[in-house]
């Protein structure tokens, strides 16, 4: 790429929001290092730096819930990238719901506002 | 603050995504460590920690254009906010747009498709 994205403030990893395409809610955080960056690129689909797993990570590989690419866009410091998608399974939360921020501050609570798309003990069955 | 916010995986600072609370555009990513945080809940106003300036910064201080927090979410790790904001000014980034993503990817290049909203020129004027 001849787009200089700058991964060096996080140690190889930059932070990329996804933003549902069509309603603009957002869905998500993840961290890419330069080949999630690339894959993304090259496949039209997100791939993630999982750095609990400490490996290259295919949206959906697991769940069947891929992320295709809409538009991608980088912040005026390129350290930064928003990334709208068209969440495929209507999920990108690995709890169950649309987005992972279901949750909303009240006061000193946490008061879960969504409702679940699947129930994730289903989902990840061993 | 009772609800347990997770420091520890950024090395004390969390990602937090802005969000216009209007329109839903994401206006910008910024970092947060724990007094921040508290100066944010307290406040009422958006407070990053500065990376580069390695200092609590109240968005606004320079430029007036606050961010006044109407809902914050916590994703399903507890490592990343969600703030929806009135950005007052009508500008979130310094270089003069009303978001920080306003260049799209268009194959190798970046495109520049939001207009501007002050010249950061004269606005930073020492």
């Amino acid at each position: 790429m001849s787009i200089d994205i700058d991964f060096t403030k996080g140690n190889g990893l930059i932070p990329v929001i996804i933003q549902d395409y069509e309603d603009g809610e957002v869905l998500m955080l993840g961290y890419m290092n330069s080949e999630a960056f690339d894959l993304t690129v090259k496949s039209g689909q997100v791939h993630y730096w999982s750095r609990s797993k400490k490996r290259i990570w295919l949206k959906g590989e697991t769940s069947g819930h891929f992320q295709i690419v809409k538009e991608m866009r980088t912040d005026c410091d390129n350290d930064t990238l928003l990334i709208k998608v068209n969440q495929t399974g209507g999920a990108a939360c690995h709890e169950g719901y649309r987005s992972c921020f279901f949750r909303r501050f009240e006061g000193n609570n946490l008061i879960t506002d969504r409702e679940l798309v699947f129930n994730p003990e289903e989902k990840y069955r061993y």
